[in-house]
């Protein structure tokens, strides 16, 4: 701290609210400090959701294509739509939302799902309630901490008393007991789960719509993994019938396309979705966009395009299915030590059950023992010495 | 609308406190239903404030470069640091703020200045209050709106009741008499200024700072435009002593390096600007921009490295040139009209009074008789009929 002029502006009681640190910054200071300790280290990162494979050779050729149209006349373009590029936005409905009624303008095409979450939670201002998969994702519980819904933290569990918290573990098949579970304006769901790997079945994201339309909730939808869904769950929450009405859903070229540096993502904002006074809820998201935002790189998206070509798309299907591979052989490996491990299958991480440590604590053990940086799967239950 | 399901989420109240249309939008739903009438009409488009020139090739070929490493096994990057790659907040502090003490790790690289702008007013939260330049680029006053914190709408005047507008006319040399401005929290300030060209001087920058610092306040200053500044008028806010105790600084290579497209700005907190409990507000931006946000596209940051290196920014001079000239062009033709105009010696566009008729009037005669898209400089007067 350097002592002199402090301003008059008040830290905003949300700020304060937050805990600690944001999950990930926290990871990478305890790698750092492994590196310093031990500067010789090989480090194997698998702390951060991040993608390690190149990217295939005519997806970057459309984005350097794009580059270089920049420096002509005819081929510059200064800012596009916010909402992102016509083609684009019909292309992700077509390749991602065949038959279920999503259409172009419905997709708004952004620099990320992380950021989507922000927008959206700027959108919908502090008077409204919200529920987490518990685990979850950690933006969706720090970003409603940041807008001023989350309420105070309890010291003993982690958690915040405003935020409803959904049990979605093993022993309840990773899905909430919605007769147990009270209503809230906005429902996060993320399928799959990110940490649990576990994807939502057709009949349990069905139950989930019927919930959130009896109660009037928005669900917002995470689907950022879809594309590693291997059995029979649904790749989009607007694979269920009346979803529309109900959902919102983020996604991403991140974890498909390896995207992570590029950034592009996108929303799909039904026009059915309306508040209680009837208004919808895409033209008022539409105008967070335009003041909040101004689209996403256009050299992003002409790499999206190229993602979503024939060529293109099945060229990614090799590298997810080298991810896929890595997290069998992963799954495998656990299994036989004869471990509790889930996740996997539909998605290229796993989850897995050490029994009597905590999480940070197996985080701890794992980096100082082998170099390896992994993700404590359940950080906030950690405080209360849960083992995952 | 369509009938059927309504959510019981209600819509909140800061959206509904927005004035109709953002600008920008509005300008291009015009612009549309002018080509629908006239489908033939060749537009000459000075709307949005968008870029027309190519990119030197030198940009844009290290972008593609950058792409074209994607694909390869040493070349490929995941996620970067949230807050840009250090090699690039180094070069921006080293090109844009030498002398001033601002490092690398005080800049934060980001999408562009806009979303920077929306991600402070998330971090300040609901409760500070917030002054602006009138007339003033209108994301500072609509961003306010969304955050809560501009209060009512008053219809006569179209301004909100809690919103400190300082006004910036020919009359007072553009610059605000702070003998007679209320203290704010957040003072948000443009120079050049959007609309109306002008840029500030060191006296009166010199001026507000002591303004800021005698009542504790934030100037959050907007410098997009500061390299079109042809006088000795300073081109960042941190050439104020002191103004790293008071001031944030967000910029942009939108405009001077043709990044509307492209996607990417920085912003400047320095260390030693803190809260009212001595906090760094450093450290709650870092953790906004990695909650929130997480990081510009990897491509676009290659294109902003070239950008600063002696050849790219050379090349681009070149191109700073030819917008400078235009707006020449432009001053020199209605100043021989016998108009008053204002702007176009430290920024790309000018600031022209058409006496007697409202801003949108004036949008509409330019845009009906000569199929040319203007700005209409002074929105909020024009309801009372003023006459930029």
């Amino acid at each position: 701290m350097i002592a002199g002029h402090c301003t008059k502006v008040p830290r905003g009681i949300n700020m304060e609210n937050l805990q600690s640190g944001y999950l990930f910054p926290e990871i990478f200071i305890r790698e750092s400090n492994h590196v310093q300790k031990k500067p010789h280290a090989r480090l194997i990162k698998l702390g951060v959701g991040n993608t390690t494979e190149p990217i295939p050779d005519i997806i970057t050729s459309a984005m350097a294509e794009q580059a270089h149209a920049l420096s002509t006349g005819q081929g510059y373009r200064g800012y596009g739509p916010e909402q992102g590029n016509m083609a684009l936005r019909i292309a992700i409905a077509e390749k991602f939302y065949q038959n279920m009624g999503v259409k172009g303008n419905e997709i708004f095409v952004s620099d990320g799902a992380q950021c989507d979450i922000s927008r959206f939670q700027m959108l919908l201002g502090s008077n409204v309630s919200v529920a987490v998969q518990d685990p979850s994702f950690p933006a969706y519980i720090d970003s409603t901490v940041i807008v001023g819904r989350a309420g105070k933290v309890q010291m003993e569990t982690g958690k915040y008393g405003s935020i409803v918290y959904m049990k979605c573990e093993p022993e309840n098949n990773f899905f909430p007991d919605l007769t147990t579970t009270p209503r809230t304006d906005i429902i996060f769901f993320c399928s799959p789960n990110n940490p649990t790997g576990s994807a939502a079945s057709w009949h349990q994201l069905n139950q989930l719509v019927e919930f959130a339309k009896a109660n009037g909730s928005i669900i917002i939808y995470d689907s950022a993994y879809a594309t590693y869904i291997t059995d029979e769950s649904p790749r989009s929450i607007f694979e269920i019938p009346g979803a529309k009405e109900v959902a919102i859903e983020i996604s991403s070229f991140s974890k498909f396309a390896g995207f992570t540096g590029v950034r592009l993502g996108w929303t799909v904002v039904p026009e059915e979705l309306s508040y209680s006074n009837g208004y919808p809820i895409i033209n008022d998201y539409n105008r967070i966009v335009c003041t909040c935002f101004n689209g996403a790189s256009n050299i992003s998206q002409a790499g999206g395009l190229a993602c979503l070509s024939a060529e293109g798309y099945q060229a990614l299907s090799t590298t997810v299915g080298y991810y896929k591979e890595n997290a069998k052989i992963l799954f495998d490996t656990f299994a036989s030590l004869g471990m509790k491990v889930y996740g996997g299958r539909n998605a290229p991480y796993i989850w897995v059950h050490f029994p009597g440590f905590s999480s940070w604590d197996v985080f701890s053990e794992i980096l100082e023992n082998t170099d390896i940086v992994t993700v404590p799967g359940n950080r906030i239950w950690s405080r209360r010495g849960r083992v995952y």
